[in-house]
């Protein structure tokens, strides 16, 4: 460095000492101890015949915890969002429709991908906190035709878990492409891609896989090949083509980019600690960890944003009192207790907090140190 | 897992078990064990004011290692592809003329991205293995107005070093915005952002700054902002979106996707090692260590495919010599030596081999282990 910053030491080098934190925020959660340690192994080559062994298990585990037979099942080299533009750029071409379904910010970024991928897009809303009935979707899907329907399973923003019962029979006879965001929800609770009838599916790494940000699993289903297969026109995305990407996933091996090694132990080693566990051993835990946290909220007079049957254990949204500063409290926690939470976005910017339990952060003790954390907080805030 | 497969152990977990090579192929290279332990820090958010303040070290050791005042210069979340898309699809718009060199696989891949941005592309072309004279691109500029112009400055493909000297004195003369593709040149030889005028520039981790594969820092000049800020159309893909991204790196730090944590704790450190040695000594062992490869080529009686005044100093192909197969010799290296080095690509396919000396790859002892093992697999290839 030339010279000393404030974001450098005095010896003018980036300077790598970071607080612990206890990560209960939207994501990243905590990463297993065991998966950053996975992540540090020296570098193989990505096309070495060890990675290659590597990345079928990954592919192997990923079709477990996603609970499905799609061949076409492998990590995406970006983040979640990497993840949601790549199931919507490479499922639609300039002029097809899409029903993009929004209750929170996941659903309408959906919408703004999709517009610029070339389709018309319809919106169907429903209010922030509130799930979609399937008959509100089936509804707009006999008004119109549709080439792919959307929705996000666990809406970060709001901390709704939209139950997929119905909707992917309801997509399916309509004649178009289920898709669905599973960024928050996989590995928290069961997605279970093939038993509702999900064509394209995507997910992230930092939620309930516990392991860094860095890579997004996606799933392609056999109607989604088959419109992958017959495109008009190139994937607008060079990079997020999974007609180039399943060549290097697949028996060619042909390169393509250069896989994210580092970032692809991290998410072998997670695969393995959730498939240890257990998916419904996992689900189970979330329930009974957000149930806590949910009742402890009551002992200090704090009111769960969402109602209880539509909750998603992973991310339990609060409602900020009134007269309360929720950034305060957010600061109070951080810099004295290393306890993350998240605020509210958009229209919920300072009405809510966003609690995370997710994967390795979802245990017993997290929570009760949180609630104690913020009984301090609310006291403090209040005197 | 549901039961044990060739991928996994026999307890159905994904085997984690992998071989320690020694990396001389065309990246990933060798990774510092500083780099790899920094990046199994814990996570920290990525709105966490530590790792803001981390970000801002990152930018700061990025613009001196890009040579370069830019204020937007940062991390993109994927890898060097990613970072070339990133460059390409913010600066092209439908019906943008730009000019691409070719002379080899990541010049023609430029073209195929600016053409899926909706840019008329011209090819400017050379033979695979020698660079482009100035004097070529000032005449295909004199016959039509271009947009953008873009050429790579280490042709990973061929090994070929452009000269970056006069051509963006070119490029600017014409109005034109110059874009460099320096993946595998940064960190290696300089690459000197504004000394050469250049208007965006991309590169990746993984080859001379010696960091895991996952991100691609670019950088984006004034007239580049320009063109960002004056665009008619939305950037075609949300996930590279500069207009958004800018807003997390810069003052506002609106969220845009969750950064990719530990890699980012990974570039901070490869950025600290690669200031440490100083950009010129870097160079000069680049340079130093290479001659000492090829030296010794010359004593098993091979020969670099490129001449030495265009030379990339970080990748030397070498000529496979009539009668010996190359991935024989390739395979020989990895299985009894756990040596990695590159074969050819598209034309160059069975004709050379990639040998890479990139950053920690770059050593005088790995020049003498690479020698002595080539001599028993050229032996043994032609027993």
């Amino acid at each position: 460095m030339t010279g000393p910053s404030e974001n450098c030491t005095a010896q003018g080098r980036i300077d790598l000492k970071l607080p612990q934190r206890i990560l209960l925020g939207p994501g990243p959660s905590i990463a297993d101890p065991r998966v950053l340690r996975a992540m540090a192994a020296p570098l193989v080559g990505h096309l070495d015949p060890e990675f290659l062994r590597l990345m079928n298990g990954v592919m192997e585990g990923l079709r477990l915890v996603f609970e499905t037979q799609n061949q076409l099942t492998l990590p995406m080299s970006g983040t979640g969002s990497a993840g949601m533009e790549t199931c919507l750029v490479n499922l639609l071409e300039p002029g097809d429709r899409a029903a993009i379904c929004i209750n929170g910010v996941f659903g309408q970024r959906m919408a703004d991908i999709a517009e610029r991928a070339g389709a018309r897009v319809t919106r169907i809303e429903a209010p922030w906190g509130r799930a979609f009935d399937p008959a509100t979707i089936k509804e707009a899907l006999a008004k119109e035709k549709f080439d792919v329907v959307a929705i996000v399973h666990a809406e970060t923003s709001t901390g709704v878990l939209q139950p997929l019962e119905e909707i992917g029979q309801i997509v399916r006879e309509h004649g178009a492409l289920f898709v669905v965001d599973a960024v928050t929800s996989l590995g928290g609770v069961r997605v279970g891609v093939d038993r509702h009838l999900i064509d394209a599916c995507y997910s992230g790494t930092q939620k309930c896989l516990s392991c860094p940000p860095g890579l997004s699993p996606v799933t392609f289903g056999p109607q989604a090949m088959q419109k992958l297969q017959s495109r008009k026109t190139k994937v607008q995305s060079w990079y997020l083509d999974l007609t180039m990407i399943a060549q290097y996933w697949g028996a060619e091996r042909v390169y393509h980019h250069t896989a994210p090694i580092s970032m692809m132990y991290a998410l072998a080693e997670s695969l393995n600690i959730v498939l240890e566990e257990g998916l419904a051993a996992r689900e189970e835990r979330h329930r009974a960890i957000s149930r806590l946290f949910v009742e402890g909220l009551a002992e200090l007079g704090l009111e769960p944003f969402v109602p209880a049957e539509i909750r998603a254990p992973m991310l339990v949204t609060v409602k900020v009192p009134d007269g309360v500063d929720e950034a305060a409290v957010r600061k109070f926690l951080l810099d004295r207790h290393n306890i993350e939470i998240g605020g509210g976005l958009g229209p919920l910017k300072g009405k809510i907090w966003r609690v995370g339990l997710m994967g390795s952060s979802c245990t017993e003790n997290n929570v009760l140190l949180l609630l104690e954390g913020l009984r301090r907080a609310l006291a403090a805030a209040r005197a």
